[in-house]
């Protein structure tokens, strides 16, 4: 599919290092917009429309802002090579050479180029629309999703992690400001469609800094040793009267 | 085993309610003692020491204090349905009903009688002196841990919830003031030593909220849909071409 690509003049503070575009398709009516198929979802779900653009271009970062935590949350394009420590700190004020090492090594690891974060956007939004119980996309969107990806299936999308069926509700059955489904990572380490999904928060929490391969790996390993009768001293019928 | 039983001076807010114990054994010399065998373990490792009391005998409560959330941690004996919502108000300062109704929920599945707590910490120490790399107990401690369960082997704990062994020198392994070992419990809303044990950090959070009988279950379901051939997009092969 041939997009517009135009630049477009954006807010971040990465400006003058990346280049904003129109994700439009080529030849489209009215003006250049970088999300153009989150129109409908800012609308109907604004929450999950945020969260798509927010999980697909910003780091995670720390929960609390400071000079050793470094920043909540940054373009992830802002962590590549190109911009160095020097202009990090002096241009944008973050001053990763004062951050606690593994703070320095996590924002480091979540470096992306503009291109890979957009596509992971556009890529999460087919998704979205593909879940069970997702808005109905307008034609022209659908369209849109299908010559970029393949055709949208509902109800199709599944849990990258536990590979169920997710279900769009869960996005907004929030408990404490969090919602059931979060965007995962099949490799930690890498920010790009290929590997970026969504999963329950629970199969996320579970899966922890491993890869899925690491993760399958090590849940196999645990019913092995079940499945071998290895007990713990827990299952162990053990005397344990306190007083007597 | 024979305990000593004799009632002890406490400094609890819940004297009243609950009569501490001597827990050396019946005949012993020197003073009266609540945890006898943790006098090693409190000169050696004191954090582990400290854990086992704490994990053993008070609530995990809120991350922080307040009318909404709760204590930060209490006497698990506190909870009790002997100590009703206006003693604990009036007596203890401790406003339930005011409390967000999860957290008094989460409050109330930690309630265990103060025979049961102890019983959980003789029985953790048990099992942290079978842990690979763990202090070899004195002659006297040994006997004692023996006779109140049964025979130390050395190197012989696992972790209770992927069974693979666990050892000592992870409950100094903190990383940002968390130990790589924790205290977990089979079904997370029952506590006694036949529920109790220690896990790997990972494995507890990988864990949740679930029993143990429901995580097995839950990750051999995931292997089953894997080994099945079940994919979500992630894997699914896709055009993501951005600007092209």
């Amino acid at each position: 599919m041939k997009l517009c690509a135009k630049p477009l003049a954006g807010r971040s503070k990465f400006e003058a290092y990346i280049s904003r575009s129109c994700f439009a398709a080529s030849g489209h009516d009215g003006p250049c917009v970088e999300f153009p198929y989150l129109v409908q979802m800012t609308e109907v779900a604004p929450r999950v429309a945020a969260k798509i653009i927010r999980d697909s271009t910003k780091t995670t970062g720390a929960a609390w802002k400071s000079a050793v935590a470094g920043p909540n949350r940054m373009d992830r394009w802002g962590m590549l090579p190109l911009l160095t420590d020097q202009v990090l700190k002096e241009q944008f004020g973050i001053d990763l050479v004062a951050m606690d090492p593994a703070v320095q090594a996590k924002l480091r690891e979540k470096a992306a180029t503009y291109e890979d974060c957009m596509a992971v956007a556009a890529k999460l939004t087919w998704t979205a629309y593909q879940m069970r119980n997702a808005p109905v996309p307008p034609a022209n969107l659908s369209d849109y999703l299908t010559n970029r990806f393949s055709r949208l299936e509902s109800g199709s999308t599944r849990c990258i992690i536990c590979r169920d069926y997710l279900d769009f509700g869960d996005f907004e059955g929030a408990r404490r400001g969090r919602a059931l489904i979060e965007t995962a990572h099949s490799s930690p380490r890498a920010h790009n469609p290929d590997n970026v999904g969504f999963a329950h928060r629970d199969c996320n929490i579970a899966q922890g800094g491993r890869s899925l391969a690491e993760f399958y790996s090590w849940i196999r390993s645990i019913i092995a040793r079940v499945d071998d009768g290895v007990s713990s001293d827990v299952e162990a019928p053990v005397s344990h009267n306190s007083t007597s």
